[in-house]
């Protein structure tokens, strides 16, 4: 199966619209392409409008709903990418990946919460989905979201 | 009005000395250029040798004044890059941002405050100040600062 | 002294094993080379499969052992470096340095911490070791760690 198709299957299996819009924050924009680097702006949970996993992890909020979170964030990555590349063929190398989980004081599980974003890109991107990562507990992130994260690609 | 104009005038506007000495903290520095790549070191709205804006945005400080912090920390960025380069028509693109804010625990608008940085990169820049964006809440900041923020950038 | 010497002369006076097995947490890898650029992964100060240094700083962890925490993340950093290259005479410049602090409430000091991850990297690499660098407060980490930071390095 091709990058697009697999990555329409992963959307639809979690609700997300793989041609909707992709709605942004702020006064920036989602992508930025520099050579063959590709820059994404950090991406929260939102489907349409609404931010679908808030709160902190480890509080009101489980591992698995965090990971949901993070899988999310990860399809508009994809989505992002896609539309900047034309196709996820485009794709070259995912380089670095930075996830960042609200959490509670006694949340160490960071790195589980990342996992989920990890295999999506792996599972879409295959062995061009392969990075590496940091990831961290913060103690906010905007619009409440769960998980934010962003990172840098390399364009064939 | 050129680049540099327009940074002094937002610089005086702020009370931020554009050709004022621009102290950093530790054992490292501001800026490294990698080919016609610019990393930037972590900027905190210190003016002179005082940070000006300090504690958590949403308890002690407000929305606006934890702006007013992004604004200095990017006056930081504007005046590193424009020593770096000689002007800031070197610039060519701004491509990453990242702004850390200090905030209380229900503190949501990261993006918020965030924009005050990117409309500064955008009004001195123009379309060079385009970037990419990731804003996060933190628990501390050094020196108790309620922003810091750091970028990667392309020189002409 | 030669870096590779200088690198095990400082494993073996904080206790790590220079040719030890550097275990990863989850999964993505640890080094990623895209042209002459270098991205390492999140490291936390694990020795074998323990991490040594947890909890929070300016809380249940001094100062002094957070800077303990911050050099044995540069010891994997520069483990990691010399087996990605050959030998760490392959570095041409280390560019940016992020160091996250698990911290109480009011502790500040997270530029002091990365400090002992900065000098680390200058004694042992020596002008190639200078960098950019921030640092920053967060909530929690990984396993509990005290310190997580990464890098991007440029390769000769």
């Amino acid at each position: 199966m091709s990058r697009d198709a697999l990555f329409r299957q992963a959307a639809e299996a979690l609700g997300f619209a793989p041609d909707g819009e992709i709605r942004g924050g702020g006064d920036y924009v989602a992508v930025l392409r520099d050579g063959d680097t590709l820059y994404l702006s950090g991406q929260v949970p939102r489907i349409g409008s609404t931010v679908v996993v808030t709160g902190r992890a480890g509080a009101e909020i489980t591992l698995e709903e965090a990971q949901r979170a993070a899988r999310i964030c990860t399809l508009r990555a994809l989505a992002l990418l896609q539309r900047g590349l034309g196709s996820l063929d485009g794709v070259r190398q995912i380089l670095r990946l930075t996830v960042y989980v609200q959490c509670g004081p006694d949340f160490t599980q960071q790195s589980e919460v990342a996992d989920a974003a990890s295999a999506l890109l792996q599972q879409v991107l295959g062995p061009a989905g392969v990075h590496t990562r940091t990831s961290v507990g913060v103690y906010q992130l905007p619009k409440n979201a769960t998980v934010e994260l962003d990172l840098i690609a390399a364009a064939r």
